[in-house]
């Protein structure tokens, strides 16, 4: 395992963003790979060999000068590289399975390991609406909660409003320097001064669609509890509450009348067993019972050094565009899952396979 | 048992509402005498001899003069009286513990023996309440459901508003012909000419606040299932959803912004665990759900047709203010459930005890 207390030397963390922006590493692998080289440099040296026994042809990796340049970009910006592993990481999204391998923040770094809630809800909120979500950040911002969010129109807005004075931490799904939407440029720069601004993604880059529920795992990521004023059905908000309930963490929803579309989103996450939320006191008294702030599913185990070429081509031929839990890929060729495991770290390095979270893969 | 299926002859009818109507007798004793006495006309006859054994002094039944004249007011006003063991009892009361021993209704008494639903809420209703209640009558009609509520302002006149194409039943605290609140009378006529009013009370009885949870009772006792549309805390409508509950019916709630203070009660409903209603679909997955429409808790059992008197007093000794279960009160004396039931019936109508639903008794 790569989470001792030992400090990291520059050079591995280094090597973990360059590792993390390699291509077809993604949050699993990266996790993966330093669990079976146990440092990032180790598992730089071994990718490319990875990557050809996986079945792909030439592979590189990210060069060290864009690495560097990232770094760079990041250092005259004012902003704070954060690498799985540092002790600063966020202890409750290092939690999360699997956990973001950098994080970009630009502000105060420490909001991030204080005991935080998250307030999330529509772009296109109403006026009750956004003065239910400002409420309730000022609130939890005086019961001692870091408020975290999306730095959207409408509620994430009112929820950064609410507890600037206290603490908050905005999540973009571009680089912390995306200002993003731009009529937030003042809260943004309110944030940066005050609060503190998060990123998975490089310096300089533009937020796109895809970017979002990223972001979204790690505004639940970082929080014990997710509340969610108004909402529409299908909308971002929802994803949010449901990564935060895959998370083990608490889900709120703030009820509203059936006369307003907004309230369906918050209505359904009712139904479906969340926590019914009007004030502070509804979050505390959830918290008031302990609760298992997940480990991630999956222990993580010791995978060989070598996998054998043959049940690689063995596990490619089980894969199907369905996730399919390791253990039944396992199964399924007789083999340790260990080696599975190894066999799909391999595929995915190679492009043939998709690791996903909670020892899935797909085609 | 008195509920088989052979009418009720006329004398009958006639002592079981004299004997609804005879001091100390209230729906638990009522019930329990006719269970022990096979009859109600049997039960009259006993009835002096059993206050006096469970220890009080004269006792007069009320006299066939007083049950005539009431008989003659529901006659001349077109109402129909309806006692416990008639076929037409609503069934979805019968199974109450304890049912209302007689009703009277004024109107369509047909409609008390539909599947119903009924929709409650607050007074000073907000303008979206009263039409998300109107609205969803008019779906629960449309679905095939009867609307039973209360002819209070706001909600529940909007309730029967909505139903009265489909069918609309509203339950009173006074008598049939009393109609309440005056501003509701013309709702009133129309619920008479189209739909059915129900009351437990006498003709020309005026309702005092104290007959509301009475009234509450019958409410949600001939409904499947209560919703309940704004209601603040502390409110008659919570009380019935309560009663519903305890009835083993399903207890709906319409979830609504924290910033209205009407939306407290049914919110407080959903945190207790009340079914989240948006809409008639809420309504109908909770009814495809199929659930035991409970009878009555306490199983009936053969009362003794003598109770010792020192058994009686032992009784007594054990009463207090506090609710004690039938069952207790037997282990304390050692005697048997049935001879302890039957000594305190007799201590009820003495004056000396009180009945309570679910075995209970209390000083």
């Amino acid at each position: 395992m790569s989470f001792d207390s030992a400090p990291l030397s520059e050079a591995e963390r280094f090597a973990r963003l360059r590792l993390a922006r390699a291509d077809r590493v993604g949050p699993v692998s990266f996790r993966q790979l330093l669990d079976r080289f146990g440092s990032a440099t180790r598992a730089l040296d071994a990718l490319p060999d990875l990557v050809s026994r996986g079945g792909a042809a030439a592979y590189a990796l990210p060069s060290p000068d864009r690495i560097q340049a990232e770094i760079d970009a990041g250092a005259a910006a004012g902003a704070r590289l954060i690498v799985l592993g540092d002790a600063v990481f966020p202890p409750a999204l290092a939690a999360v399975d699997p956990p973001p391998p950098v994080l970009w923040a630009l502000g105060d770094s420490a909001l991030l390991s204080r005991e935080a809630v998250a307030v999330v809800g529509a772009r296109i909120a109403s006026a009750g609406g956004q003065r239910i979500a400002r409420g309730l950040s000022q609130s939890l911002g005086q019961a001692g909660f870091v408020v975290v969010s999306g730095l959207a129109r409408g509620i994430d807005a009112a929820a950064h409003a609410g507890s600037l004075e206290t603490g908050t931490v905005a999540v973009l799904g571009g680089g912390v320097d995306d200002v993003y939407p731009p009529d937030n440029a003042g809260l943004y720069n309110q944030i940066v001064e005050r609060g503190c601004v998060v990123s998975e993604s490089p310096m300089g880059m533009r937020a796109q669609a895809r970017d979002f529920p990223r972001r979204n795992r790690i505004i639940s990521g970082l929080s014990r509890g997710v509340i969610v004023v108004e909402a529409e059905l299908r909308s971002g908000s929802l994803i949010t509450a449901r990564l935060a309930g895959e998370q083990g963490r608490d889900v709120f929803a703030v009820p509203g009348s059936p006369l307003d579309p907004r309230s369906k989103g918050p209505n359904d996450l009712l139904r479906q067993g969340a926590i019914l939320c009007e004030g502070i006191e509804d979050v505390q008294r959830a918290f008031e019972t302990l609760r298992y702030l997940g480990e991630p599913a999956t222990e993580p185990f010791d995978m060989p050094a070598e996998v054998d070429a043959a049940l690689i081509e063995r596990v490619a031929a089980l894969l199907s565009p369905t996730p399919t839990p390791r253990d039944e890929l396992a199964r399924a060729c007789g083999a340790p899952v260990a080696e599975v495991a190894g066999a799909l770290l391999e595929l995915s390095l190679a492009g043939r396979a998709a690791l996903l979270p909670g020892g899935m893969a797909s085609l």
